[in-house]
C-alpha cells in the first residue's frame, strides 16, 4: 500500500463523503467519519493492517458544488497538512441543472467546473505526496438520459485533469455502469446520488485498488 | 364533469396516493387527505366548482402492493359506499424486484398483479357508479431500464383490463414519459417514484381530464 | 402567459404568502416555497407549461405588517433582480387593530399602509418588467363586521395605486366575497386569515387568470 | 351560592370545556381540570370561598358532538355521582355542517341534538341536585352569517329544554353577542369558537352569575 | 377603577410575576402574558370592563432578585413608558439564604433590598401617574419558621417604602397568611413559593382591590 | 453489618423510594434502582463492603398511597422472595388531604393505614429474615402546621406496628426534625417532601446506623 | 464461496449481531440490518458477487444471554427457513455474573449454556444446509482477568460443539487477541465488548474467510 | 475536618469531575454539581456536618486534558477565590493515545502533563489555603495493559509532585486496584473510566478520608 505510517489522508467533497461526518471536518472517535466510502476504506485499513496508524480525515459538506468545495480548501484541507488529498465532487454541479434548472446560480459549467479542479489539485499537489481524483458519477445506465450524458462531461474533465497532474485516478461512474449490468441502480439508492452501505462499500472497493491495499495483508510479528 | 352533489370519491393505492394521509382512511380537516395528487384533485374541483359538495377519501397507504391493497379493499374502500372508486397500484409489485431483489416474497409477479386488480375491480363495480384505473409508473425515459421495462407490463394490464370492465383508464406513466421530454425527473422525484407537488399536480391535471373537469366553469346564480 | 423564459418572479407578503417558506427567501427544492398561493401557481405553471423554466421566489414573512415588509423590501426583493414583483401585504396592519387593541403601535393606519405601498411599488417599478398588486382581505361576508369594513379602506387603496402605477392588480377580497356566497368561510380557514390548500387555490385560480396563464396550454413540440 | 360543602360539580362538553384537561375526566392536582370556563370557575370559587371545599370535575373531550358526549355520558357523567351538572355541547353539532359539508355523518341535525340533550338532561335529574344547561355558541355578531345563524336553533332548544326541566340556563351565544358590541371577536378566539383566558373569564362570569356568586364574600372566622 | 383608557400597567418582578410569559417583556397573543397574577388581572379586567383598552405587560423574569431587577428596570420597565409600574420582588432575596447557604452572593440583604426598592420606586414615580408596591411573601403561615421570619423583614421594607412615597400598597404576604387559617398551604403550592391558578386568582383579586375595580361593572350603552 | 451474602433487600414505597425508578421493580444496571435513600444505601454498601454481593430492589411507585402499595405488595414485594423488606409508605395517605382536600378518595385515613400497615407486615414477615419500618414524614419543623401534625399520626402508628411486630425501626420524621434545627428545610427540598441527594444521603445514614453499618469496614484478604 | 443463489443466511446472537437492527428480526431496505458485523458481510458479498442474491437476516437482539435466544429461536431463526444458520451468543450469559453480580438468575452457567447452544444448533442443522458457530469474546488481551478467564469456557465449549456437530467454526476471541497484539482495545470499544466499525469489519472478515469468499472475484459476463 | 465555615471547595477536571454537571462551573442547587464524586462529597458533608455552611463548586468539562483544563484554569478555578483546589485530571491525556492513536495532537505526553499539572499548582497554591491532588487512573488490574501500563506514569508524577508541592494527595488509581481484587471491573465501569454511583462513591470515600472527615460527627447544640 502507498501510505506510510502517520500518514494524513484527507476526503473532500459533497454529501457523498460526507454521509453524516461532524462539520466542516471530522475524523476520529464516534461516527464523526460519516457513513460514506471514507469510512469504509478507514474500516478495512485498520482491519487489515493493525500494525499501521494511518489518520483518516473527511472534509465533505453535503450540498458542495465544486464552487463551495474550493472556497473552503484552504481551511478544510490544505490547512490540515495532508499527506494525501482524495477529491470526489461535481455531482452537485450538474444535479441543479435539472432539479432546480431556473437557479441557474446553485449550478456550475464545466468551465467552471474544471478551472475550480484544477485549482484544487494545484493546492494540493503543492502541500501532499500525492492527490487522487474520484469522478463524480450519476446512477445511471442510459447513457442518453439528459443527466447522465451532462455528468460524462465532468467525468472527462477529471480522467484529464488526473492525467495532466499526474495524479491517481478512481473512475466511479465506470465503475457503477458496470455493477448496473447485473442489479438495478435501485438496490444502491433510489435517488441515483446518495449510495447506500453496499454502494459505499463498491466505491471503497474501487478507490482501495488504486492505492495497492491487499485484503490478505498479514502483519509481520 | 361526472360527478354528482354529494357523491364520495375514495383513492385506493399506496405511498404515491396516501402521501402522510391520516392511515387507514383520512378525509377532511387538517392534513388528513395527504398531500398527494388526491388531495390536488380535491382543491382543484371544490375552487372551480364552489356548488358542489363532493367527498374525497383517501385510503392510500404506503408501501402497499396490490397483495396488501386487496387484503384491506373491502375495510378500506367497499365499506365506505364510495360512488366512485380509483385505483393506483402496483409500483411496489415491481420495485421490490429490484431494491430488495433477494426477497422475493416482497414483490407481486404480472399473473398475481392481473388477479388482484380484476378483483379489486370486480368488487367496485358491484357498489359504485364507476371505477377509474390508473397505472403505475416509473419516471424514467429509458424503455430499456430494467424496472421501467418490468413497470410497462403492468400499465398494459392496466390498460387491459380497465378496457375488459369499461373503467375510465389514466395512464400517469404515459402522463409522465411525455414530461419528460422536456424536463428531467428529477425536477419531480429523486427517487423517480414519489412525486413532488408538481409532480401530483401532473397527475391531478391527467385524471380531472378524464372526468369532465373544466378549469373555467363557472357556477350558476 | 406574460412570462418568459427564465423570469423570476418574486411574492413578497406576510403569512398568506409564506405558509411556511424558508426564511426570508426561499425557493427550490423541499418545503422552500411553503405551502401558500405561490406554490400552487409555481405547480400549475410546471405542469401546464414543462417547456418553460420559470423562477418563483417566496419573500412572505410571518406577522408581517407593510411596515415591516418595507424595511426589508430592498434586501429581499429588490435585491433578487425580480422580472416581476407580487405584493401581498395588510392583513396584520388591519388585524392588530382588533385583537391586540391596546397596542396601537402593532398596527398601521390607512394613511401609512398607503405611503408604505407607494414606496414599494415605485421601488419594484424601477427593477422589474411588471409589479402585481394583489389585496389582503378577510374572509368575512358581513361587510358590517368591524375588521372586515377597516379592511375594505385597505382593499380600495391597493385599487387606487395599481390603477395609478398601471399594476396587475387581484382583489381577493371581492374573490373571496364571491365564494362565500356558495359555502362558508370555515371550509377555508377558521381563522378567516389562513386558507388552507382550497383557499391557496382558488388564489393561485385567480392570480393566474389575471396574467395570461392558460390550463390547457399544450407545448409545441 | 347554591353549593354546600363537599358538592361535586361535573362539567360535561367538547373543546371548549376540555381545553386541555386530563382525558376522559380530569380534576385535581397540575393541569387537570384544563384551562377553560370550568378551571376559572373553581379558581374564582375557592379564591372567594376559602372555608368551602368543592370538587370540580371536568368532562370535556375536544371534538365532540352531542352524539359523542350521549355515548360516555354513563360513563364519564353520571358513574361520579355528581351533586351538580353542567352541559355545554352543540357547537361541533353545527361546526361540522360548514367546515367539512361533505361529511354529513359528521354533524348533527336540530332534531337529533334536541333528543340527545333531553337524554343528557334526565340522566343527570336522576341523580344531581340540579343540571346547567349552557348554550353552544359562535363568536359572530352578525346573525345572518350561515353558521350563525344554524347556531341559534341550537340555542333555542338548550333554552327551551332548560326551561321545561326547570335548569339552570346561562346563555354564552346573548352574552357574546353583547361583549362583541364593545370589541371585535377577534380579542377572545381567531376562530370563533376557542375562547382564549378572557373568553373563558367572560363565560366564568355568567355561569358564576347564576348560582348565586359572590365575589366579595368573606367567610366568617 | 383608578385605570384610564390606553393607560399601560407594566408588571415588574421575578417567577411570581413571570410565570411562563416571553421574556425579557411579554404581552398580548398567545402566552406571552404568562399564566401569573398579572395574567388574571388583564382577563378579569377586561371581561368587566369590555369598554375599555388598557395595556398590561408583563416584565417578570424567573430567579430576578432586586439586584437583578435594578439592573434591567431602566430597559424593561422605565424605557416603555408606562402610566402604572407594578412591583412584586424579593422572594428570591431570601430564599437563596436559605436554598444555598453557602453561595451568599446569590441572595440580597435587608440593606441592599431597600436601597434597591427605593430607586426602583423613584424611577418608577419619575414616569408614571402611580407605583404599586405588592409584597414578597412565603405561603407559611407558622411565623417562626426560618425563612417566613426573615421574609417579613423584606414585607416590612415594602409597606415602609410605600408609605414613604405614597405609593399603592398590596400585601400579598399577610392576604396569604388569612387564607391559610382555612386551607394548607399545599393546595396553592407544594414549594410555598410559585401558587397555582388558584393562589393566582387570590393575588389578583387582592391587587384589583385597591385599584377600585368593580367585578359587577356594567358598560353605559 | 445484619445482612449475609446474596440476601436480598426490597425497599417498598412511593415516590421517596421511587425517585425515578424502573417501574414496577428496579434493581441493576443503569438508574434501574432511581436516585433516592435505597440507592445511596446501595452504594455506600457496595463501596465499605467490597467482599459481600448483596442485592437492592426498588419497588417504590411515585404517587402510591399505603392502599396502593397494599393491592401491588404480593406481586412487587413478596413474589420477589426477599431476606429484607423495608417500607416507606404514608406520605400521601397524608397530603392528599391538603392538596387536594375535596378528592376525599384520594387519601387515606389513620384507620386504613393502620390496617394496610398492619397486612404488609405480617405478608413479609412470613417471607422474610426481617421487617424495617420507617416512617413517612413532613420536612416541617412547626409542629402545629396543619399536616404536620396530623403526619405524627402516622408516625405513631408506624412507631407502635415496629414495635408489636419486631421489626427494625427507622424514623425519618425524627431525623428530619432534629436537622432543621441546623438548616432550612428548603436546603433539602422545595416542596418538603421529595429529598435531594443530601437529603436522601441523611436518610440512608439513618437506615444504615441501624442496620449495623461500618463505614470504616475493612475487607479481610 | 459456498452459498448459492438465492440461500438465506440468518444471523442469530445478541446486541454485537443486533446493532440497531429491527427488532425482532431485520433485514433488506434502510438500517434494518443494523450496523454490525452481519451488516458488513452482506455489503461486501454484494460489492463482490455482484450477480449473486443472497438474502441476509438479522436476528440479533440485544441484552440476549443464550437461554433467552434457545426461547425465540424456533420463532426468528427456524420458522424462516434459513439455508445457513450464524450464532453468536454467550457475552452476556459471561457479562452478568460481573457487572450485576448479586442478580444470579441474569446470567447462565457453563452447563446451561453448552446445552442451550446445543439444542441450537441441532434445530438448525435440521433445516438448514450448514451451521456457523461464532464464538462469544471479551477484548481482553490479559487472560487473567475474571471475566476472559470465565470467557474463555465458553469459546471452548463453542469449539468442541462446533467439532462434534461439524459446524464451520470462527473464534472471535482469538482474532481480538490477535489484533490486540497491535492495537489496544479501546481504538475498538470502550466497554470491550461493542466493537465500533473496525471491529465488526474485522469480525467479517474473520467469517468471511470462513465460507470461502474472494474479495476479487469476478464475476464472467 | 480541615474545612472552615464558608470555604469554598473548588473540582476542578475532566468528565469524571464534571459528569453532567452545569458548564463551565456549576454549584447548588438542581444538577448543577453534576453526579461524580465531588456531588458524593458534598452530600456526605451536608449530612454530618449540618452545622457547617461549605461552598462546593464543579469545574470539570468532560474531555478536557491537561493542556485543556491549564487553559481555562484561570478563568473556571483562580478567578473563583477558593479556599481550597482539588485537581483530577490526566485520563484524556492518555486514552487518546489509544483509541485515536492517528490523532497525535490530542494526547498529552508526561513531559507535557508533568509541566501542565505543575502550573496549576503553583497558580492554586498562590490563593488556597491547600491543594488536593487526585489522580488519574484506568480501572484496569493488569499492570501489563497498554493503557495501564502507561497511566501509571502519570499517576507517579501526580505522587511527586503532590510530594514536592506538601499537597494532600489522593491515589485513586491505588485504591481501585485494590477494590478489584473482589469485584471486577464491570460492576463500576463498562468503559474502565466513568464510574457509576457505587465508583463515585468509592472515590468520595478516598477523598475523604485524606481530609478529616468524620461519617459519625455529631455537632454540638
Amino acid at each position: 500500500m502507498i501510505f506510510e505510517n502517520y500518514d494524513r489522508i484527507v476526503f473532500a467533497g459533497d454529501s457523498v463523503t460526507d454521509m453524516g461526518s461532524v462539520q466542516p471536518v471530522g475524523e476520529g472517535l464516534f461516527e464523526n467519519m460519516g457513513r460514506g466510502f471514507p469510512r469504509i476504506i478507514e474500516n478495512l485499513v485498520y482491519a487489515a493492517y493493525p500494525e499501521l496508524t494511518l489518520r483518516f480525515t473527511n472534509s465533505g459538506i453535503s450540498g458542495n458544488t465544486s464552487k463551495d468545495l474550493l472556497e473552503r480548501f484552504e481551511r478544510d484541507v490544505i490547512n490540515l497538512n495532508p499527506q494525501w488529498v482524495s477529491i470526489c465532487i461535481g455531482i452537485n454541479d450538474v444535479w441543479r441543472q435539472f432539479d432546480t434548472p431556473a437557479m441557474k446560480d446553485y449550478a456550475v459549467s464545466t468551465e467552471d467546473y474544471e478551472a475550480n479542479l484544477r485549482k484544487m489539485i494545484e493546492a494540493a499537489k503543492a502541500v501532499a505526496k500525492g492527490v487522487i481524483i474520484t469522478t463524480p458519477y450519476y446512477m445511471e445506465p442510459n447513457k442518453a438520459d439528459f443527466m447522465r450524458a451532462r455528468m460524462q462531461d465532468y467525468v472527462d474533465i477529471c480522467e484529464r485533469l488526473a492525467s495532466e497532474y499526474g495524479c491517481i485516478f478512481v473512475n466511479f461512474q465506470e465503475m457503477y455502469d458496470k455493477f448496473f449490468a447485473y442489479k438495478h441502480s435501485s438496490l444502491i439508492a433510489w435517488d441515483r446520488v446518495h449510495p447506500n452501505l453496499i454502494g459505499a462499500t463498491l466505491m471503497a472497493k474501487e478507490w482501495l485498488s488504486k492505492v495497492g491495499f491487499d485484503y490478505n495483508h498479514t502483519p509481520e510479528c
